[in-house]
């Protein structure tokens, strides 16, 4: 026989089974009921934590970005890498596509759910510009960036990189990307205010993740 | 008795009249028959040419983008203002509260319409882009700018600006605003590799449309 389980614990499961779930079903294919048939609750009980199946998704989409961040903060922490490279790494490091959430990334952009990618795109600004302030306050300490304006310059490449590369809001060609990712790089060089070219070792990395 | 009017005709006088009761009466409060009685039309014509109330919304949304890249096309004709207030000026006349559209932008702005916000920073992208690309590849010709880049940084400056300031992404406070918009108009500088502070003047602009 169940216990009673601890709230927070349950409200977990549901979102493990779920994310599983939409992940190998899909979003649109997976009912409440596929979600309660492996968690093994009644109907009651997942009402009780979220209204909606959307709502499930919407945590799942907070839970994502929590684990962009922490991956983030983990590079951040690797002083062994060189200052501005940890930056740029951790920056790429929190992209969802780097942990296998492909799936519910098709379904944040699908056109129908762009509510859902406003969400993740708030939540993603306000939990990773804090996480990058230190390590850019660092870098002007350390004379290698120059600006007066830290906060709003990461907030700027959060975004721009976001809207370009994840959200792909220009609707680029693939043939384009290599000149957009360059430009990219060189619009967040001039920002920090940084070596002209400083940002080039990162080319291929982005590259890599078109 | 009324003559077979051309499609282009028809449509438009749909349009208009949508528009005058979307901003009038609201978006939800309107339905596609109020939009019959004030063009005198059946329903079945209606739906010739839209297949919904919301198409009539996405065809307003692609007029608004269209009647801000001519407002800043005319902008960009008039020589006589100096090339970099002229870019600032038509870069901002293309916003669509300069033209009473309050309503719609609303309707835009609405959560369950991201939909329709992502379509118009599709459009206006799209749209603007070209639009300032001669003016500012005159102002690298002249000296004033310097960049590798020009599109790609025409393209930022777009996005930024919509997003930042028409989008609400960051959820800012009011009282944020003087120091983010100088945070943007100091980032665009140094995109643009013009002289810091070139773009000072636009400060109290931007302030005034807050």
């Amino acid at each position: 026989m169940k216990t009673i389980k601890e709230g927070e614990v349950r409200r977990r499961e549901i979102l493990v089974a779920a994310r599983e779930l939409f992940v190998t079903k899909g979003y649109d294919q997976t009912s409440v009921n596929d979600i309660l048939k492996i968690v093994d609750i009644a109907k009651g009980t997942f009402y009780y934590y979220f209204s909606s199946k959307e709502e499930v998704l919407e945590a799942i989409i907070l839970d994502i970005v929590e684990e962009g961040a922490r991956r983030a903060e983990n590079v951040l922490k690797d002083t062994s890498i060189p200052l501005v490279n940890r930056i740029m790494i951790a920056i790429m490091s929190q992209a969802p596509e780097f942990e296998g959430s492909n799936e519910i990334k098709e379904e944040i952009h699908k056109v129908e759910n762009t509510k859902l990618e406003r969400l993740y795109l708030r939540a993603m600004l306000k939990r990773m510009t804090p996480v990058l302030e230190n390590p850019v306050l660092e870098g002007i300490d350390r004379d290698i960036f120059h600006m007066e304006y830290p906060t709003e310059c990461i907030e700027s490449i959060l975004l721009m990189g976001h809207m370009m590369f994840d959200c792909d809001v220009f609707e680029w060609k693939m043939e384009d990307y290599p000149r957009k990712i360059q430009a990219f790089l060189c619009n967040a060089e001039r920002m920090l205010g940084t070596k002209e070219g400083e940002l080039n070792v990162f080319l291929n990395m982005f590259g890599q993740n078109q």
